[in-house]
């Protein structure tokens, strides 16, 4: 049950709300984010709803039968935009485009990104400065320092930045030089992260987990936004799957399964999600077709020489092409 | 390695060509389809394989790569055609559509089901007469007679069929009257019906099997090819993954990766892919946008009161508009 | 629900029964087997059970709440013995050993495995003479010939014989000549070989899928067993995961779940299960702990020479040790 | 390659092999642990390996073919051993037995978990304080206040403490009051923790991710071990599969691979590998005879009480039977 509390409520009606929801046999949790102040109550114990609703201080009631609550659409019907300011939006019916390489690199590859991106009207641009990696002796990334660099440099072209951010410690001193936090597939399930994450005011993106269902997915969401954040979005990015001929299994399922269960973005990984640099612009233009909110792929002036993933990075003409296609899809999929 | 004879070849010229594959150490399999007349020889030796080439009655011979070989596009980049007659053709470009009852059970369903895809410009209606069921007392369709007061309707209106056949002993029993027999999911490595499959002059798709690969499927394909029918399409119908919020993971990569694999058809069938009513428009959509050159799907007239699958059976509105966006996003796709 | 018949019923008695089942809404299927005459009652209602059971011509009568009936152990807590004859008996709470080569290859080779069996104490040997094979162009097997020659040598040697049967039709030319059919992990669901395979009087035993679930296993067992034979058992082989380090993952949790759920015989096949050499005796011994009724597995003079499989068959050396240790851990096993 | 350094190695003889190293093309990384002093170099360049074995300060040297070297049993043949201290072992042929609640509940139930433990001779009691939970809203655990009295009660009683950490910052608040770090199935590829975790002289025990592969795992391990902590040891639990039968689906092959590829000792979870408490026992028996060093598993006075993982949760009289059959067959399997 979501109660959602009005903004001039006073403590005292407060705590005779969550008096009152305690003795229902319920346990009430209170949320704070940017946008509302809520209490989720968790319990199973049937009663008449109006007795609450008719309480001083609270706005809107909703029962809500998953066990995620806060992110579920069962309460908010009404789709979660996400506004990172300079006009752009995500989740308000255009689709956003994130790209640039797996790994930042040095000031020459972020320059030409930038140019690639200004040339082609793309406002977002992804890229790993602290590297998960199978091994430990595998290049892990330039730290926050090619995070800085990076940041100086797009923020002087008007381009917002998502990169990923694999512990807590790292939340803070990212925080000032991302505009989106992005959890990535090993860390879906890092609760610790989730609930730090959930207390700083700048977007989240969650990657689906590698073999994690569209379930948890949604809980791990749920971490974030009760802990205080609802500047969320989800990413579908390919599960592990026995099939060989490509590097994961992209769930197209997903796409409009999350946009039916939560009313938060849903964005399409088609880099991971095949794997294979020439099957990455089917994927993405089925991804747009199917629903996603936006599409983030992998993309390098000269994929063969890129640090990592470069076999399933774009080259900046066939990200040109792929831009060009899911505008024009995009526009078709606004009328039909 | 693939050896395409010519039609004017004598049997000494043959016996002549079979004979030096031996001394080369390969072992030859004579293949006669529709279209053509074939040698495949399997092995490993390296040699000139000019030495070959120049031998009278041999049209033209290839090297592939792939451990299957004639379904592969190693040596046949022009794309199979199959044209099921009356201006119903597959793979030529054009995106086919193929709907109808997951079951046939009676005259007057198949005559609305008729009514409605003629109102709708379809041409193919899909429909089983043969069930294979998980459970002995489920069931398991009205059988060959079934078949024949489907067919005499169909006919008529100039739609074309498709239906599962699922022993050899139907095959004859079949024959006369389906356009299309369709290896089932739970067949896709019956190689005692596919080699029989190989024997006859009609149309064949394969749908990939319940955990398949997609390797797997292309041998399944080659099984009907080497065994003497060129007709033959592919089926992506969704893989069993640990998910659960839907039946099965439709594997949009495997539409691209077939066609570059593959000279055959590929057609998605998305009710079983992602097993949701709902669910079966924007995944259908997806498939078309990833390549598919045709798109089966299940519909019924009132899903509710469908013998079987009615959880992801459309009813005719929803048909009539995924129909619809087919059609123009086909329109599109051809542009882009 | 599950009618015991009395051996004494008359058809009036019977056609009084029937008749009253679908009074009740229940739909009936009689089936005879080698040991009993069921009916089996599928529906729903709710009802006095007694109202039944006081008629004549029934001995019992049972609920059983699964969708598989007959093969559950929910009316038959009994566990299935079959006697194959000459003290052949498997599923009596003795370890059954089956082993041999995965083809048939020849005399000399079927002669020296039954001497290794015969020094080793088996009574069951193993073999393919129709093989499934992904590619059209391996060896597909002797086929019948092979068997009779196989068969008349294991004969006079005391060796029961068990091997796959792919299609209908191979049923009555592999009839006299094998002990044991085996349907394959290909065909675990092609129904209508398990239906005809309910009509001999010959034990059966069926693999999982390949990607089969527990419990449609356990369905495709209520095939043979509705259809009229009881003489039943089960083999876990591996299913088809993500792990690429093994061919498949042998499921040791399907051996108890199984043996709580049936009370037919589990097998447990460790060479397909691991798929590699060296990791077949722990697996089978893992299997044995567990409760399997038997182990089967591959086993060949010269591994390296054998027609196929030979990356997971074991030597006669491998063999021997094998077999001693199960032997004596069943020993400790039937004392812990 | 592995290059064991000798103890009495000076600066400028390990720069001598560095430079020489570097020289090779290799990328070296310095790796000091428990028990020795090492260098990984990384690199493809092949060259004669007698040139590097002869400088100064090395004690030996050796090629590892395994992208993970540390932990490949490819260069160290013997087994890593664990000594807990009061004669508590692991990896040394005998079986470690570690038991107890999923959450640390409170002191009664410590206590009573402690005297049923100490009953049957078991040294290494389990149990989590700080407990993943997929839902927000759960019980997360008694923190490090629960563990502090868990560990001054086991450390009276003579028995050693394994529990989850979840991440860096609570490595130094749990350090004194736990034997055994667990790295839980969500946290395997959280490769700061691990980073973290190789700075402690404190046994860890990875277990394997929820969907992990076996090579992910021993990568996970090489970070620990190559940030310095040899102290070491993997654990199989059960992987993601579409079986819904059971909760996991427990990979005993696993178990022989494991111990073929790596040194580290190997232990098995029942527990969560099957994940009803009817099967543990069966799949414990399994785990210990493929091979396992120790067996893990859930345990509680009263399951049906527990606050979590009650369905997959022994009681007193099923652990005591457990145990009595692990040590039986243990003692069997030092024969065979």
């Amino acid at each position: 049950m979501i109660i959602q509390l009005s903004k001039a409520i006073t403590s005292m009606e407060k705590e005779a709300i969550v008096s009152q929801i305690g003795g229902l046999g319920y346990k009430s949790n209170e949320v704070k984010t940017q946008y509302g102040n809520y209490l989720v109550a968790i319990g199973k114990k049937e009663f008449d709803i109006r007795k609450l609703g008719i309480m001083p201080g609270i706005a809107d009631i909703h029962r809500v039968s998953d066990d995620y609550k806060l992110v579920s659409r069962k309460w908010k019907v009404s789709r979660t935009i996400i506004d990172l300011g300079d006009d752009v939006v995500i989740g308000d019916g255009s689709l956003a485009i994130m790209a640039g390489p797996c790994s930042i690199e040095n000031e020459k590859q972020i320059e030409s990104t930038i140019n690639h991106l200004k040339a082609n009207g793309v406002r977002i641009m992804r890229g790993g400065v602290f590297k998960p990696r199978s091994s430990p002796y595998a290049f892990r990334g330039l730290g926050v320092e090619g995070l800085k660099l990076w940041y100086s440099l797009a923020k002087k072209a008007g381009i917002k930045i998502i990169s990923e951010v694999m512990q807590v410690s790292q939340i803070a001193a990212m925080h000032d030089y991302v505009d989106i936090f992005q959890v990535g597939a090993r860390n879906t399930q890092n609760f610790n992260l989730l609930d730090e994450l959930g207390k700083v005011d700048k977007a989240v993106m969650i990657k689906r987990g590698i073999s994690g269902t569209i379930e948890e997915l949604l809980y791990s969401a749920e971490y974030v936004f009760s802990a205080g954040n609802e500047k969320l979005m989800l990413c579908e990015r390919g599960i592990r799957t026995y099939e060989r001929a490509s590097r994961n299994t992209f769930d197209i399922n997903a796409i409009p399964i999350l946009k039916e269960k939560t009313h938060l973005p849903v964005i399409a990984d088609p880099s991971h999600g095949v794997g294979i640099r020439e099957y990455v612009e089917p994927v993405a233009l089925a991804a747009a077709v199917a629903g996603a909110d936006g599409i983030i792929y992998e993309m390098h002036e000269k994929p063969e020489e890129a640090f990592s993933d470069s076999q399933q990075t774009l080259d900046f003409m066939e990200s040109s092409i792929l831009i060009k296609k899911l505008k024009l899809l995009h526009q078709l999929d606004s009328v039909i």
